[in-house]
């Protein structure tokens, strides 16, 4: 049963304040690393290293693995380096090479002073790739077997070293570093004769990624063929590491809430909402709103170019926001199911066509429903029952025919600019929401008042 | 490395001409089950079938499972009963029992006739949880051991029973079907013992859910605590199956791509974007364009009631568009990022508090940052360059004052709007961008109107 937290949090607190210690620990070996780091962040910063240093060793590196980077800080400043030495080194590299991006240089410094070896080469060649991509959050632990081994061979290597491989699972089959093919255990387990080699039995079909290659890339890789880790290669096509499904599925969260942030006109931001103070949040949200504002002067203008006609039929204002407002939502419902399916790997660049005439066809539904409904509006509860009988039956056209007109084009400038935009090398998710709203405002300004100018005002 | 799905395919198709059979079977073979689907649903309804009869058994059932529903009944259709029952015997249950959920009543009526007694009874089970619920995607072949096995005993039976089962790599401890502990696959290898009693060595803190959770609680457990399946409990405790980390990534997906649709303004639908023809994205976009069209209709209502204002000043008109988008904007970004953070279990109602204190000063920032830049951008662009003297420094300070009393309104309605629906019970992703507007429309003119009939009317 998944653990209360709140109620194990009391527990902890009133337990701490009784320093009953040997209870803590014996509550504490119960839990799972991730529910540990919870209660601790919810602790004050005297006592959350005391209760640290209850953990046995191994869980103690867990838990600092899921805390948020500023309690792995507070805890690295009031390590001894013995304790420093002891964490740092049972962490799995990709963890630890996530710690070192997170701290400052100090604290790195420290970091770096007192992992071993074999694990500062291995963090700093891990940090040597850009941000994002396979090479970053590859982990370089993994089982690797020769071809030549047997299945004993084979389970008798694994059960030697994976203390300290992150996943164990899937092993690779490699001479001289080059990728021959993959086994898992379970294949190796379920084999009948224990002598048969590993290459006999080994997939050869093998599917890798590059050093460089996008994380979200990577994620969409190992999701789409259900595997528990993918193999990362170099450029000279040696094996240098693996991406764990755990991982991945951190990627495919934090894309998405990214994506989600850009949708609605934010700069994605690396911190969490709680984490974030109203300067990150101001930070993050004010470039676009101002972009935007400055942007509706066009409809600003268009509205003052029209001036004397609207001076003429004010009633005509009434309906700007109804207008707009039909136009952005009819653009963004397009332009965000665009995004999220090139962003899913759905459609891409080529599938415009096919796209666009899929939207024009619904467009027109659309439109054509809601002008029906949009006239039979005006006619029954502007005209009838608020009895304004400024509005006329031509007058119901041209908003109807406006409305029908803007639907159409919002759905096609909503569908086709993030595909453009991915073409040009933009990230489609800008091209949502906020942005075809601007455009549609603007457009849909235009085709109502040409529209009435024809029809009202000839 | 990834297969080049275009080459393969085209391949494939010349292959498939020149009937060249043995050499097919030789390229499929070297491909992965999620590829082969790929290509084959780029196949017509006559060559599909044919090339499906020349995959090897196991690859045809797992190929069989990645294909799309409308792929899966044609083949269904063509198969013999011999053939039928071979595949529907070889699928994963949890996969099986998608199948049935998605084929019409006389396909399923086949596919339950030719599936083992065993399987019938497995696929049954699953049918009676409720649709997006752990037990309808749990599978229920899981490795289950006795406390008093052995270690080597415990690697004996996994040997012997792995090949039907999903996941090996979890073994799950029970007594009369109660859970007592979970024992992984790399526990037992790295066993020094080979005679210990897997009770000694089982990890008895256990993470489980009940057959009635919802999938993306699960999911999120899943993601949580890196593991790579959750046992699945029944209500009187026992266990009944599990939920494999392929199933929870493929959860977490679906339901941000849900919560996307219903971000902006559209019901979630269950097939993909290409999958969809224009009717059907018709249904899914309509009911929301309608409602919020005829929403709009307090806002033509606020804009008749101060239509003498607006006679007499329609500069004033030339700015609603500029003040409702700026509302709009920033009510949606409080609001998706707070659907964002609720959905991710960020935050909750408790919170509220917070969240709010928060987006106020956020907003009095935004607020501020833009009514100056408003004000300067009215001033020297509005007034000075497009020489426009209608525009006086009172109207520049109206508009500036409705534009940052509306930022810090929009941000309210935007970032509480979704708690409390969540609190009743509704779904917070409902309450985002197109819902706000709305909203924050009617507020700001009724804002913008007001502040103008009291500091320029009076």
């Amino acid at each position: 049963m998944a653990v209360h937290n709140v109620t194990v949090e009391k527990t902890i607190k009133a337990l701490l304040d009784e320093k009953k210690y040997p209870t803590l620990k014996d509550i504490l070996i119960t839990m799972e690393p991730a529910d540990i780091a919870a209660v601790f962040e919810e602790l004050d910063e005297q006592r959350m290293p005391l209760l640290f240093r209850l953990l046995p060793k191994e869980t103690a590196a867990e838990t600092f693995a899921e805390l948020e980077p500023e309690w792995q800080e507070l805890l690295i400043r009031g390590f001894s380096d013995t304790e420093l030495n002891e964490v740092v080194n049972e962490l799995y590299v990709d963890d630890a090479a996530d710690l070192v991006e997170e701290m400052p240089a100090n604290v790195v410094k420290r970091i770096l002073s007192q992992a071993d070896p074999q694990m500062r080469k291995e963090i700093n060649e891990i940090l040597q790739y850009p941000e994002n991509s396979a090479g970053s959050i590859m982990t370089t632990e993994y089982v690797s077997l020769r071809p030549t081994m047997t299945v004993s061979e084979a389970i008798t290597r694994i059960r030697r070293t994976a203390i300290n491989k992150e996943t164990i699972y899937t092993c690779y089959v490699t001479l001289d570093r080059k990728l021959l093919g993959t086994v898992s255990v379970k294949d190796l387990l379920t084999c009948i004769d224990d002598d048969t080699p590993v290459s006999e039995i080994m997939d050869e079909n093998i599917i890798a990624v590059s050093t460089h290659s996008d994380q979200e890339e990577v994620a969409q890789t190992l999701s789409k063929y259900n595997f528990l880790a993918l193999p990362v290669v170099d450029t000279g096509g040696l094996m240098v590491g693996i991406v764990t499904f755990d991982d991945a599925m951190d990627v495919i969260v934090e894309e998405t809430t990214e994506d989600i942030e850009k949708m609605a006109g934010m700069l994605p931001s690396e911190k969490t909402y709680l984490r974030s103070n109203p300067w990150d949040l101001f930070k993050h949200r004010i470039p676009w709103l101002a972009l935007l504002m400055v942007s509706a002067t066009f409809t600003g203008l268009i509205i003052t170019s029209f001036e004397n006609a609207l001076a003429a039929q004010v009633v005509l204002t009434a309906f700007i926001p109804m207008l707009m407002d039909t136009g952005g939502n009819s653009g963004s419902q397009s332009s965000v199911t665009v995004i999220r399916a090139l962003s899913l790997g759905e459609i891409d660049f080529p599938d415009l066509p096919g796209v666009l005439w899929k939207e024009i066809r619904t467009a027109v539904l659309c439109g054509f429903a809601l002008s029906a409904l949009c006239f039979a509006k005006i006619m029954i509860f502007d005209r009838l029952i608020l009895g304004n009988t400024d509005i006329t039956v031509t007058m119901a056209f041209v908003i109807c025919l406006a409305m029908a007109i803007t639907v159409v084009i919002a759905k096609v400038v909503g569908s086709t600019l993030p595909m453009f935009a991915k073409k040009l090398g933009f990230d489609p998710a800008v091209m949502a929401s906020p942005f075809i709203t601007t455009i549609v405002d603007a457009l849909s300004l235009l085709i109502y008042f040409n529209i009435a100018r024809a029809i009202l005002f000839n």
